[in-house]
């Protein structure tokens, strides 16, 4: 019976099933998925029904979400996008404040300098399918905030990865302003010259190989290549310093927009396989959190954290886009629009976890700020706010 | 840099990098992507680049290939097809000479029983996707020839399978011929029992699954329901002794021919999760063959068991399609066109090397096996009797 419980079969099954239940809990309380996913992975990892640990396989499936969710994410994400100085302001500030909150925060708290970081980090981090969900919902969708939000959320992914480069290579010991300073050049370079590179060479590539003999006898060959450069860039983005999920987040900016005319269509393929490992993904995030972590003083600390996290990016976007002339009640629904903080937070935790950066106890305090910003945003948005302001 | 390597990234990508070269390889040598797939593998596994070896990682992904594979097999897999008594009889035959040439080759070369019977059971095998592919190829894919091989060889998928779980229960010390009686019904009965009570029970729940809010609400939710019954009836499966990937073939079965209006079509995206999976299966077969293991005796137990292969195949299927009033030519064409191994056989080798049951020359000896007889099917089929027969 115990070897039955660690093969594939059970692990992948139980995955698989508990996320249907956290779909249900979600549709019940009229949630994203991801968060009835992490709940019910709350509830059978070792923290209270211990059905399933964070075995090598959770691990292995959870770093292959990780990879193809940041790449679906990138196949979404037009280069040009960036390139709005409106919404970069707001979601530059709306970075940088919750970085500092987030870091102060931690400190007062006793926390040394590494974990400091990484909560920084993890609360620059913006998650808007919550939100757009939302705003479409109220048929909000076309509204100046909400193109704001979604702009500047975009950007914010970017920043929010540039910030987990800075944070992996401050906890590697490197603390000068200048070895900083060349991360981040090394960063930007490698997403430039990534997504740049890869639009130009990887994408007309793509497009040849659609065309030629072998993608018509083999359809599925397009597809394949796809998802083997998006490994290909993790591992590149990992092999300089990088995150991987850095390098799979470039490789589906790379490959954005191309339509293979011939083969099966690779886009559709990875949303796929983003069902399959994204739903077991966040039931792991789950597993892995261990709540007999939790002290009192581990509550405090979550709930100022939650506190902080909501008002930073609040008024770090609130600021920028009412300076840029968005009315009061515009920038109240960016603000708050922008709080959820969702998978990009959860990773850098993990990654941070799994690295031996950070313990257990704030790895919980970051997976639980995250669900608790998304869970407060509908609630703002859809009782608050639009019962009041006419966007 | 070792640590790079044992990276999942590392791992993924280069599974997936080698994969298209053996498409390249494949489309060169005029074969199907399975045979590049495999002689890739060969080529960086440990036989002779030594890149990879056969890790846990590629352990849990040849695992969750082999259980989707056999769930897609299953979804085009009609219920009503095994019910034709010619093809049938063809099959049965077909599946029980084979069976007993591969056992007394092993016995012949001093093998002990446990390897002997898994011999015979890879031999019991029929992977039609080669032959139907050159069928097609030749236009003669609507043949009386053509229709009972394809007939033939999907009752050879439940025969070969029911030789698999009895292979394996011969192999945990059951040998009495109640104890082998029992196997067979047992599985006789969850292949029934699976199959019907899949077809009337689950099938119509993912019917009403679909019509259903959730359904509407996450498009997604039948996909992964659907999933979660491949290993979940993989795990049924090993659970009642049996293995896992009659489980899985069985799942694929129950809910053959359900089309979700409103849902994501799962059968569309389980294919998406095959050819990735597929691909990484077929790398991972080469990659854990090791050549260090092939002597001069193995070479020649390969060359005989081979010849045996195709032999048995011939006789078995060619003698009951002649006294069924089949032309000698088309029993000829059914009984080569029955030859190729392909994936079951590699299964069967792989499961039974993963639990001791065989030891590495075995392994290669079948895995080698399997290539070969699927190399020769088209030679013959396209340059002997093609040429001469007109079917």
């Amino acid at each position: 019976m115990a070897e039955l419980l660690s093969t594939v079969e059970f692990q992948m099954s139980l995955l698989l099933f508990v996320s249907l239940a956290g779909y249900l809990i979600a549709s019940r309380i009229n949630q994203s998925a991801v968060i009835g996913e992490i709940l019910v992975g709350l509830a059978i990892g070792p923290s209270i029904l211990g059905l399933i640990t964070y075995t090598d396989f959770v691990k292995s499936v959870a770093h292959l979400g990780a990879v193809i969710l940041l790449f679906v994410v990138g196949l979404e994400f037009k280069l040009k996008d960036i390139f709005n100085l409106k919404y970069g302001i707001i979601a530059a500030v709306g970075v940088i404040v919750p970085w500092i909150g987030g870091y102060f925060t931690a400190k007062l708290f006793g926390y040394d300098f590494t974990t400091a970081v990484f909560v920084g980090t993890a609360l620059t981090a913006t998650s808007i399918a919550i939100t757009a969900n939302v705003l479409k919902e109220l048929g909000k969708l076309q509204t100046e905030a909400a193109k704001a939000i979604i702009g500047a959320a975009v950007i914010d992914d970017v920043l929010s990865l540039l910030a987990l480069s800075v944070a992996q290579q401050l906890a590697a010991g490197s603390i000068s302003a200048a070895a900083t300073g060349i991360v981040v050049l090394k960063s930007l370079a490698f997403l430039i010259a990534g997504a740049i590179l890869g639009q130009l060479v990887l994408n007309r590539l793509v497009v040849r190989m659609d065309r030629s003999a072998i993608a018509r006898k083999y359809p599925e060959f397009v597809f394949i290549f796809a998802m083997s450069m998006a490994f290909l860039y993790a591992m590149g983005a990992e092999l300089i310093g990088l995150s991987a999920i850095v390098g799979a987040f470039i490789a589906g900016v790379a490959l954005e927009g191309v339509v293979p005319q011939h083969s099966k269509p690779f886009k559709e393929g990875a949303e796929y396989l983003h069902i399959i490992f994204a739903a077991t993904f966040f039931v792991s995030l789950g597993i892995l959190a261990d709540f007999r972590a939790v002290t009192p003083a581990v509550i405090l600390f979550l709930a100022v954290l939650t506190v902080v996290a909501v008002l930073t990016k609040l008024i770090g976007c609130y600021l920028p886009a009412r300076m840029q002339k968005m009315s009061h009640d515009d920038s109240l629904v960016v603000g708050f629009g922008m709080s959820p903080r969702g998978e990009v937070a959860m990773i850098v935790a993990l990654l941070a976890l799994n690295s031996g950066l950070i313990m257990q106890d704030i790895y919980v305090t970051i997976v639980m700020m995250s669900v608790l910003t998304t869970l407060l945003t509908p609630i703002v948005l859809r009782n608050w706010l639009y019962s009041r302001v006419h966007v």
